[in-house]
């Protein structure tokens, strides 16, 4: 049932991944006592040149 | 006025996404009897390695 | 596998989103061969005075 | 820096959305070994009669 | 062409967000020389117990 | 606190997303007399052939 998206800056290895993955799976079965399988993560890399926080981009600080 | 987002594999060919499009604008324009012009649809793709169910990526299964 | 966020204004009868949802989910099914289960669909309503276009909120045209 | 967005249904005690923000960003750091304070986490809950698997609503199942 | 998804805690005035709206259609269109009728900006109210930064819920700090 | 994705065509500069990224973040200290800092962007460029208006991809019209 639940869904995640998660924008994050690209550069994270694929074991990285899996851990983001399973981690926060067992976290939603954990505290909802949900079957694994209902936990759907979607990754969007986002660029650094595609980010601002307090009117600047990233790749500028 | 309805803006959809749509979420899926890459390798889709460009006459999957036409049909797509114009099949899904059909059934607003037949439910809601709104104009297709209000009809807004983004595609975004998303590669097996960043989509995970169930704890583990698809690109792992 | 497909996943849709749909953005549309609150009215809308539950026999509209019956509708929208099975007739999107056909032209998924149809254009992709997937099964339909695979079809996931998210409605998520947008009130008038916080959606604008063209600088102006809807709710003021 | 990572944003995630989590569409579940209501329901869930402040107790739950406590366990799920904490243990969340707990897989995070760990995983990334960044600082708590850049994972940002925004529930959006979904009634069940606006979200569909396979054509239906989940109210009609 | 530009579309917006803004989430922020609920309070705002309608005047401010007729502000907001009008105030990011004119940066489009003074930097983009894009016509105002093309942007389009939605609005998610997300209560302070639905949002979380450092792994705590923002109505708990 | 505000967090804007944004949905546009691929093509600007980089001189354009920091001034689209400053300008918008000016609108919301002007608007909401909050920190810059609190304002967060993320861009997310959308290719012509994945977006469709009236159920026409934008690539075929």
């Amino acid at each position: 049932m639940p869904i995640l998206r998660i924008e994050m800056h690209p550069g994270k290895t694929l074991e990285q991944k899996r851990e983001l993955a399973s981690g926060i799976t067992r976290v939603f079965v954990e505290t909802l006592a949900c079957p694994p399988e209902v936990v759907e993560i979607v990754f969007n890399e986002i660029e650094k040149d595609a980010w601002a926080v307090g009117g600047k981009l990233k790749s500028d600080t």
